[in-house]
């Protein structure tokens, strides 16, 4: 413990993830004083298709948005 | 909040999947009295080899079904 | 299928969350065109201190809010 | 009910996870009297590169472990 | 990993979860070839009025039914 | 996006349970590059008969155990 899940859309680099999943461990290893092998982190990354804020897809988001990554703002 | 995720088996269509977002996005609006832009909906979708009942997948339920559809009848 | 997870903070009464779980199968069972006993839903409900956004939990929130609802504005 | 969701790294086989869901299907009807039908159980599987232990992914162990097993040693 | 979260109606002892527990872990130690301790199990025990079959809570269901079990039994 | 669940047994101060949603957040934000409001963060806070390593729950770990916190350190 702790276990974490991380739930993203996807887009971000494998570079990206390492580097999140290395800052999530060390700011919970320092804020509840545990050792870093105890921590377990799960990526769950989701299509664009499958996450929806206000009843829209952020698949039909990126087609109107101005920004390509008009996607991940929410 | 709310937060909603959603386990589907995989076959359906990117337009039933928008349709039910849509639909249970109002559900949770008019239920609950919360603006549509606070509820998010994560799908999380699964190969049929990935759901199982009664100690069998719907891969195997499927090969001995009658109908297509059958591994989705559970 | 389907399974459905919806996380809430804690304030809701047991109607209103009896009335969310009737309209949102309702909603799946006319979108998706699975029968009602196919759906399947759990309610996840968390106390204020356990929801955050943007690094503030919402009982932190609640605390320096004008309206007593502020909790659940996110 | 019960809902067992079981997270797994990529790599095992359809044998070992139909195995798996019927060795574990058993184990819950004995252990709390419910029925097999009664039992739903979702896998999650991930990419050595969504799983972390440590701050570092399987990914990353799998590059510098002596076994090709090593990612799922953890 | 494994990592497996069971859902659960509250009602079952604390023997019977103890049991659950360790007969799963067994099963997924033989099915999948993997070492006891690195079976992780998370229970997640819901009030009845929680879970919801056809739009109805478990603890609807069980107002109505003949046997006190009957809110289990789906 | 991102929604991060974070799992943890019982026992943690509400001020350890702000500084890790802070310090996750802030850790998110800086590796994803994403904005501090778009990050949410719920905690599932477990029993120690809830969570089990090895067949055993942290319960029946802290009952043998040497020191009091021995049940976290799995």
């Amino acid at each position: 413990m702790p276990i974490i899940q991380m739930n993203l859309v996807e887009g971000r680099s494998v570079a990206q993830k390492r580097a999140a999943v290395a800052a999530i461990t060390e700011a919970v290893v320092r804020s509840l004083g545990v050792r870093p092998e105890q921590v377990r982190i799960m990526i769950n990354e989701m299509p664009l298709e499958h996450f929806a804020v206000g009843g829209e897809t952020a698949a039909m988001r990126a087609t109107t948005a101005k920004t390509p990554d008009a996607a991940k703002e929410t």
